[in-house]
């Protein structure tokens, strides 16, 4: 089994982004499933185009992205993709776009394939704090898992696709007047290990 | 110098307390720093007198207290103890007071004698999410924080005291329907490290 | 033009629900808009079918569902319903499904019909707390909102329809122990008048 | 029966200050107590200058501050007020402390002398969100806080005084990307009178 893994480089005002500080601090091979790890931009729309190719490459069993979400204390695995793009903030490329589709004429939403409950139930089983989310915003990380979905569900339908999201680095909210839940890597990387063990179970 | 750290055995229904899974794996020594680990049990009175006679015993330089506090995101020194027990909970001991005082006829409250500033700040700085707290709340935590800083107070005015918050663990959030913050405990070691070794600069 | 507006029945320990409180003191008529109001059950199924039987004879031009969001300080127009129950304490016919579908074989999501973003500033606007939120849960509210949406999508494409979650009223909330937001019905109705009048224009 | 009771200005990019917005509101005289209000400078130190004068000529049986407290979702009268000034913003005169105390050479800490628990609980008891605090903070309402305590101590030993904490008002919170809790002014000026009341029971 092949599990394409993928993270995001920082944004914004931060020089790290804690899912690609997991990410890339994934084994190469775990409980006999091989990992190919890969850090996208937080570009609309490019990212998925990366990830697409890297699909069609790799021909993994399972796409799972990750990305951060400030103010959360839980490893999440989102339940949902939605077909909606709005953005506070540019991405990396300068782009804003504000209450627009992913894909125009697509389905509103498509359910992630990969088995959500039993992944945020083994996390917490082995201690780490997990949770099914139901929302993945409506910036680079919704947008990538919306457009992998899409594109798996018309080209790949058995593959199993999710998108995990996961709590800021502790140095990342290091900072005075900042009161933000934090995860270590260690403890998000071991989430994710956790989770492709239970993909094919 | 040598610093007395304390931690507090579990409560409620929890079968580890962070506070101690932190102070015992502390290391004997840290630059140059003596360091007298102790566990104290949750029930009023009965810590502070466990740590007045650790005092007596072995005359640290400083006594950093530690306890726990769900809901908590940092690590956070107390700034103040205040002459108060106001207890939720019963202690491990089924004592539950009400608004009564820890000391009867002492000050209302007594400011670490700490440097709390420079202990959270510190803690920021090499990237661990900290800030001064200035609410030990009402039970065994402030208790033990006021008994023994009223103690130092006359018998030891010299003496560093403060007491410092610590996350839950991971494992103690890692619970369905819980969102809580924690931290692991080696990070809140290393924060308990940082701060001892600012205590005399 | 005729607006249908619902709100549920109190549900668990509680002896009110803030939706109902809100819906039942709306004016029958604001802004030359009639309002039909119209308390439903807090059970899976049920209140969707009286919903639907209500749509059917009033033939309104807008529906807009409410219930009460425990924790959220802001009213919040949904975004989007999904096809999926997950209950975690049984309705109020005792019926608690997991992981099931609210309508087999149907579409995972549907996208509000009605203008959430402009009922979101419009409040804001008005100076009540607002924002569109992007899951409606998995419970009694995303269930009566995913089915009228679903219905109305086959049965009356051009009608507007949303679910409105609302915080819970003061008296909730005035519990020693409990920390959760609350706001005055009178708010919400002032809130629910302002994204009536917006939802024609 | 005479209660002076203070609200403050509005400060930093606030045009109103939930306080004074409360306390602007109370009646001349309810349950038989006078009501004495005062609009007070966010202003280190003068403000305290301002209501021990009052003092001087009103000779009130209690005195009760009020500020507003961003982020807190219940009436909070405060517990204890500390000799400790340390404020992230500059007041309104542009002075910002840093680490000082409020009147060197004082004590620590004062606590309230007003009856704090029964204050809140007759507001819980009215159906008003309400909580006993134990941190006024160190800026502008500790400062207060503690100088006027600390004067009513040496002058008017049997003078109840205390701080009450109350949430921002709806219109202030009522901004896109903001997510904090609120409270009508009616109803923070339900809770003051539910408070005037009780104090000389």
């Amino acid at each position: 089994m092949k599990v394409l893994v993928t993270g995001f480089e920082p944004f914004g005002p931060d020089s790290i982004n804690a899912s690609w500080e997991a990410v890339r601090r994934l084994p190469k091979r775990t409980a006999g499933i091989d990992i190919v790890a890969k850090c996208v931009p937080v570009v609309f729309g490019d990212a998925a185009r990366i990830v697409e190719e890297l699909i069609e490459r790799e021909q993994p069993d399972a796409v799972l992205c990750t990305g951060v979400a400030a103010g959360r204390a839980q490893v999440t695995p989102e339940y949902v993709a939605i077909n909606h793009r709005h953005a506070r903030i540019a991405d990396n490329e300068g782009f804003q776009p504000c209450d627009e589709p992913v894909v125009a004429g697509a389905p509103d939403a498509y359910f992630a394939s990969a088995p959500v409950y039993a992944m945020a139930k083994a996390c917490c089983e082995q201690g780490i704090p997990a949770a099914v989310s139901y929302s993945a915003g409506t910036y680079c990380c919704n947008d990538l898992f919306y457009s992998v979905r899409h594109f798996v569900q018309q080209r790949y339908p058995g593959m199993l696709v999710d998108f995990i999201h996961v709590p800021q680095c502790p140095e990342q909210v290091a900072i005075a007047g900042e009161v933000k839940p934090s995860m270590e890597p260690a403890t998000a990387v071991r989430a994710l290990e956790i989770m492709i063990e239970i993909l094919f179970k």
